[in-house]
């Protein structure tokens, strides 16, 4: 049995970014870019006005000066003079500064008397003005490559004039249920049978990394209908079984597989809930086999699949973010498989509080929905008391 | 002017969940739920093996008993008959206990030999048994109404055998730039013109939050034509407007919708950045004006839009979650306005360091892209020296 960071470090190494492709600006939300994104234009591109007001001469704006008003300059109206000493131009948040002037006078510190404008209060030469360039040149780095896209860089990559972005194809991860026991929700179910949970649970896990989950049709135990996978999954970046890793009889995926050229990695992990978990390549498509109970599987998926599609999007595919929090009941010592431990958070006296579930059953599936977070607990940490530091994966803050 | 609270209490208290649709568990992640959501079946239908093994009685299993296979149940296929004195069989994880068995020999702790088992380890009854309706039972309620779904959940609504699941409809936002300046990427821009960028950012934004936006052709400075919009927005939940919200004269849009019919409730609140911030109704359509620099812009959006957008969906509409971190680098005194500093975070000596940027000119898109925070700085706030704790919007956090 290997460790969980091990078993990390070789998924990840088996994994290349998707190639990338073009998406309109509009949808590259979320995505992850492919290249580095520069400015194509400088802005503001000209020297501008950050307020509505008048532009002058700075020499003409003192104190009690009357000038003559001698035009108007909205945004996106350049004014085509100059102004000239005494006189002023109406302008705006946003329009360019007419040749001539360099300073702004308010609007409200500015008394308008219909050709003539008086100076209430002296103005300062370059105040209120947003100099060419101020927040990107042309040719800069506006977001780098390999970055997941937010709401502000879609926002930045407009401004610089990118219509289009190059960003990493969304991994496509096939995922395969197994076991005679299984019906699809609001299907037959066959006496003693259990509706698949997995297949949906690890599909909606799958597109909250940003990937592109393609269900497969449940596969009965049965070696050549697992091994017909095989086929169905060329193009894809990565198959995630369910069910099927650990060395009950009816365990077929492994030996289906590998009849069909599967190299495997690996299949057993030190951890709970978990213990077998298969990591193989089957041709170019990288293979995870995760165990068949709800709960270690989705436990699984988040400590290894989710890092795996960020690999494959661009990312770093950095394990889920570990945080800390206080404990709200004493632990015991664990053994030698690294624990991930169903927990409660709570504030209190402004410090978060987790309590472990007493009930820690892996096939509990209700129970992990109440999960707010993971208490990771390494192989053979000691038993803690309640109010020290524990290392925890905020299952809230990941929407899984 | 009014307070951040009154003006996002205000907005929010126009606002009603939109109705309910019907969607495949498939696409249900990240969705709002409609409903509670009860269990169709009970988990485990029965009593299950939780361990691969034998299923006995428990007073047959003994140490150094030795008893005969009467047959095998693979999980999905139950045995039709009942073990009797003396007998056992073969048995999966989550195979139904066959009827007269009330114990698990574990695979590990038996010697097959032929037709027979030799018990090597003595069982206890019940133990490697989950009980039928451990996990849930026929009618308990798997996901309460107005729960934003994750991984978990979409699992769980699977296991209590749900293929669809009614939620909320995502909220229609429209989004408006208005200004004779602006251009769309890719697009010719004209003499002294910008490239609109407030429009791809709120409208990433509000795909965020679970929203659809629909991003309206941008509106010159042009009475009629701000006017116009009023019937393209026929049918959504919110119109969000950007620029024309400020007092120059080419700020038409509260003007031109005002003679439409728009009911104004406020447009200024004493914030920065973003003072001028419009809040009204448009017949049934709700209508935020935010203002048209692209940082006042985009955080005015999460601190408003992001929880209109979330009482739509049928979430209670918080404000963006607040957290602590302590201040890098002293801050003076905060005068009536709240300020909204942009900042860098570091992890520091295991405390989290926020530290305001220098400069902070609503102008600068791309430090905003730089920024991973917001400092909250409430009106009046003293001046703090390095060291002290102050609240953070957590911008990382949010794909905003």
């Amino acid at each position: 049995m290997i460790s969980v960071a091990e078993a990390r470090e070789r998924i990840l190494a088996a994994l290349r970014p998707t190639p990338a492709e073009i998406v309109p600006l509009a949808a590259a939300w979320n995505r992850v870019s492919a290249t580095v994104v520069q400015a194509r234009l400088t802005q503001p591109p000209r020297d501008v006005s950050a307020m509505d007001g008048f532009s002058l001469r700075a020499a003409d704006g003192v104190l009690g000066a009357r000038l003559r008003v001698v035009g108007t300059t909205p945004a996106g109206h350049p004014w085509p003079g100059t102004v000239g000493p005494g006189e002023a131009v109406r302008i705006f948040t946003g329009s360019i500064i007419p040749d001539g002037a360099d300073a702004i006078l308010l609007q409200e510190d500015a008394a308008r008397n219909g050709d003539s404008v008086t100076v209430n209060e002296a103005v300062r030469t370059g105040r209120y003005i947003r100099r060419a360039g101020q927040d990107f040149a042309s040719g800069d780095v506006l977001v780098p490559g390999g970055k997941r896209l937010n709401a502000r860089d879609i926002g930045l990559m407009a401004a610089g004039n990118h219509p289009w972005v190059a960003v990493h194809r969304r991994p496509r991860i096939a995922i395969l249920a197994t076991g005679d026991e299984i019906a699809l929700p609001g299907e037959p179910i066959p006496t003693g049978g259990i509706v698949s949970s997995n297949s949906h649970a690890l599909a909606a896990l799958v597109r909250a990394c940003g990937g592109e989950p393609t269900v497969l049709p449940v596969a009965p135990d049965d070696r050549a209908a697992i091994a017909a996978v095989a086929d169905a999954v060329e193009g894809m970046d990565m198959l995630v079984t369910t069910g099927g890793a650990s060395v009950g009889e009816h365990d077929l995926v492994q030996e289906a597989l590998t009849g069909r050229g599967m190299q495997l990695d690996f299949w057993q992990i030190a951890m709970r809930p978990g213990k077998p978990l298969m990591h193989g390549r089957l041709g170019r498509v990288s293979m995870l086999g995760l165990p068949g109970n709800p709960v270690s599987a989705l436990i699984t998926g988040i400590l290894f699949l989710l890092p795996a599609i960020e690999r494959l999007s661009g990312l770093p595919g950095d394990p889920p973010p570990v945080s800390t929090a206080t404990l709200g009941a004493a632990l015991d010592a664990n053994d030698h498989r690294a624990d991930h431990l169903r927990a409660r958070l709570e504030q209190r006296d402004g410090a978060l509080v987790a309590t472990a579930f007493s009930r820690q059953d892996s096939a509990m599936l209700r129970l992990l929905t109440l999960a707010d977070a993971l208490i990771l607990r390494p192989p053979h940490a000691p038993a803690l008391a309640a109010g020290e530091q524990v290392p925890i994966v905020r299952l809230d803050l990941l929407g899984l």
